[in-house]
């Protein structure tokens, strides 16, 4: 299959573009390259030096002898984004595309502006360019567990049976996302399910739990095919977090009581999830959604997983439970459903005490570039950040907002 | 109460302003008149001729004697926006301020964009200013209806109860909006539900009905107090177009089979609704949602209400059914709960002859100014905008998506 990865430059965007790329897949990889600028603005960097895509590039067709196309792209704009999918006319789209950081989004208005501006105009540019060249392309989008919140129900895939009054519908899952970033993703699902509908696209929408590990048979294959590990307060998500700190000998930090569970998948099933839904495309029309997690683990739960594979080396790692900077609930119910994937014939890896030694000996190698005041959380939900994100952007995108003309 | 009204040159914004000057409050008017613009855009223009803002506030202050503040202002500004918030500190803030035509937001990508953006950055920046600057004050924001679509089970207002595989929440209704436009207003409704909850601020949303009518005792003071009248296919409700349609003996132009059903009330209760939910606030950290209608009609129903109006004082009226420009469902059930405003003291004006007559009546007035071409649909809800939407703006207005400085 012809397959465009959008945000190709990411954690996770890069991984999926060599493991389809490995599997035989035509890809296309395509960035705006902003999340280095971002980590720039927020005083951030990937743990792992991570090489430039050009480089990348080359390096994967020295390895495997494949090409990767490579796109330097700002989907915000809607000439380049029509352009990239009416030269390309792809099978499918996997848009990975979005600034996906819940704490970078609570900074300030002008950066929960940026967010969902970046991810719903990106977004709607892509629908637009689906539809006028490429109408029976599948979208492979990502969203994420976070859509939902958490309900004191069962969390269904997308949809949930409603017998109300006598009468009864299948209607949207309700969402209660918990940060402008999660709401940008509520905001993409709504825009693209209604342009199945009336345009008739085909869609998935990848709801995607937490990600931790430290890359895939591919990334491992190369120095310079190595994806980007965040550990930081910004970035990093909850497990890269603690193998980090457990790496140093830093206390593990938990928000709060750390009862807030959530879905956890390992990045080498995040590659097979996107490859499984493109495998087996949605219909015209359809809007689906996956669930896309392995296991479900509270934040403590995981504290203790890594605490365990720590001493199973004899080493001691401490706990310290910070103030919660975020707003959610310390304790709830959570049981969420992820069949889907599962019977498309995903074969979960689940959490190890193995994979965290990995992980951890990952950071090992790295542990000198480990700035432990980057563990701090300098978000918080209620107020804002604190410190320092007043660095100079090096140029500023703008999106027009009275088209001059605009007409189809 | 001192209350800023947001949108206050728009066809329900500038009645609301007067209304609520003539019951005493305090009233600061605000409008960046892109509402004007885009009529240049659109070939579009009110029947009903509308003075300038700094003409009517002195009109009002001169027949009423009371003083309405007036500040040119774009909400997609931050600075702006909490300059004005900081400023006046209100009571309340009634939020119209909004693109809010659904055909607009159907045009081209850009129209899309222009809709999402402008709204919902709109809307995050008075969410950000009133975190800022007047957390204690209530947002009374207007949605719509049309965010709950057409499903097959009774529509509660904003929550509904669940039972889930034998466990109970009380969630967000499902929301599955009709076009871009309806779709900003489902994002607003996220958005604003999550800064009650996480910040602590008050907000109703008002999901609006469909409004008809002339205007209110207040506007009827002075030609120069008039609210604008549309009647075209970009910005015109339906009952205004049919009663413009019948005043020059045009047929009424149904789209499709006429059997969408929606929610509808008379402008005199659009702003008598504004000032019921002013007057009793939610509390805070409250997000409460009002369904704002008061009947229920079928399109083919209204058609055969103006039908009626004109054949008691004999005159024939013809129905033309169009090929339905919308994809929207042409049968379905729909019953929506609308008790909440009741509750709070609404006395509705409940769609009669004597209206239909009254509206007709001042369309004659004016009769020549109606171009009946504008009465044909010109954006088609699959392929976009037909026609010429390609005038040039006087200015463009942009909104920076990478803060170059943005912390706090």
């Amino acid at each position: 299959m012809r397959v465009v990865v959008l945000g190709a430059d990411g954690y996770l965007g890069w991984p999926t573009a060599l493991h389809l790329s490995a599997r035989g897949h035509e890809v296309i990889a395509a960035d705006n390259l902003i999340r280095r600028r971002w980590d720039v603005l927020c005083g951030t960097e990937s743990l792992v030096p991570i090489a430039g895509m050009k480089r990348r590039v080359a390096r994967w067709k020295a390895v495997s002898g494949r090409d990767i196309g490579w796109e330097r792209l700002d989907l915000t704009s809607l000439p380049d984004t029509t352009a990239l999918i009416a030269q390309h006319r792809p099978d499918a789209v996997v848009h990975f595309a979005e600034q996906r950081s819940a704490p970078y989004s609570m900074i300030s208005g002008p950066h929960a502006v940026e967010t969902q501006v970046n991810n719903v105009v990106g977004t709607l540019n892509l629908l637009f360019a689906l539809r006028e060249s490429a109408p029976d392309c599948h979208l492979v989008k990502l969203g994420t567990m976070g859509e939902y919140g958490t309900p004191n129900i069962d969390i269904e895939e997308g949809f949930i049976d409603i017998e109300h009054n006598g009468r009864k519908d299948r209607l949207p899952f309700p969402k209660q996302p918990g940060s402008f970033y999660h709401l940008s993703k509520v905001h993409d699902s709504h825009n693209i399910m209604f342009t199945c509908r009336a345009w008739g696209l085909r869609a998935t929408d990848l709801n995607q739990g937490v990600v931790y590990g430290s890359g895939t048979p591919e990334t491992d294959m190369h120095g310079e095919l190595r994806t980007r590990f965040d550990y930081d307060d910004i970035w990093g998500t909850v497990l890269n977090r603690f193998c980090s700190q457990a790496a140093i000998g830093y206390p593990l930090t938990v928000y709060g009581q750390g009862g807030q569970t959530r879905g956890f998948l390992d990045i080498r099933d995040t590659v097979r999830c996107v490859e499984l839904a493109m495998l087996n495309p949605a219909e015209r029309g359809e809007f689906r959604v996956f669930n896309q997690f392995t296991e479900q683990f509270s934040i403590s739960e995981l504290a203790e997983r890594v605490t365990a594979a720590r001493k199973a080396h004899g080493l001691e790692t401490q706990v310290e439970h910070l103030a919660n900077p975020r707003t959610e609930m310390e304790t709830h119910y959570y049981n969420a459903k992820h069949q889907k994937l599962v019977d498309l014939g995903l074969v979960a890896h689940r959490l190890e005490d193995s994979l965290i030694d990995r992980v951890i000996g990952l950071v090992e190698k790295y542990k000198k570039r480990i700035r432990p005041e980057l563990f701090v959380p300098r978000v918080d939900w209620r107020l804002g950040g604190r410190g320092d994100f007043r660095k100079p952007a090096a140029g500023r995108r703008r999106v027009a907002v009275a088209p001059s003309s605009a007409a189809r």
